[in-house]
């Protein structure tokens, strides 16, 4: 039975899991990490559009992506674990020469983000209402980035 | 006084913003989706592991990814919208062609990926508990997968 499940299970996740089971490498580090980012910039971004008058200010919309960042906000700090990692990556070494205030930094973003999706939470709130805490956010993602990106 | 706001909003966004404020390009899109998947395979894997019994299996962990899973399983389907798109992708274009399809497909992922979430809660159940859940989620990429992915 055992071995039905486990032959069962690698039929089912081998394709699913080329390349990321057991330790990932370095690169493996770095793709999930800027993925977590990539995925955390294309939800901030129209909010940011919104905030900015850029485009409509959809409430719902706003809500919805502050949500997903602020879950979001929990799955980075891993990706930096165990480095500073091999590859083309715009991590700056201070990361791991400072990884106390890096972690401090990551908590930052993690507690502004909450707190934004707090905010926003029932998407009925007035553009002005969340600017505040919308921009608190943006502050902390640019502390990081001006300490530990290199770009 | 909303110059002001506006501005401090542009310098404390601009760098984070570049590249993805306004409509996204066709490359803009599907960075953004494959960068969905990865994560989402990134926490995956893992659990996969676990449950083929790779590594130590850790029900806090697994309880964490299939919480993280779930959150992810919903932000990739507007990554896929109004394509196809031009640029480095797998997706087959019947993903449009059978674009209910494909939205069903995308809805038995989230289904299956909260029921494991579920299954999870509290990080405390065996292994053998979680299995029957954990392939549902497993099957579920694979029949989008074998459909709409070309490798």
């Amino acid at each position: 039975m055992r071995r039905l499940m486990t032959t069962t299970l690698a039929l089912a996740t081998g394709c699913l899991l080329a390349g990321t089971t057991m330790a990932q490498s370095d690169e493996e580090q770095i793709e999930y990490r800027q993925a977590v980012l990539t995925v955390i910039g294309g939800n901030f971004g129209p909010m940011g559009d919104m905030a900015q008058g850029e485009i409509d200010y959809d409430a719902e919309r706003f809500a919805r992506n502050a949500q997903r960042v602020a879950d979001l906000s929990r799955m980075g700090l891993e990706g930096f674990e165990g480095g500073p990692h091999s590859g083309d990556t715009d991590a700056k070494t201070a990361i791991w020469d400072e990884w106390e205030e890096f972690e401090q930094g990551m908590a930052d973003f993690e507690a502004a983000a909450r707190e934004l999706a707090e905010a926003t939470e029932g998407g009925e709130q007035d553009l002005s209402d969340i600017q505040g805490p919308f921009m608190q956010v943006a502050e902390s993602c640019q502390a990081c980035h001006d300490n530990y990106r290199d770009n």
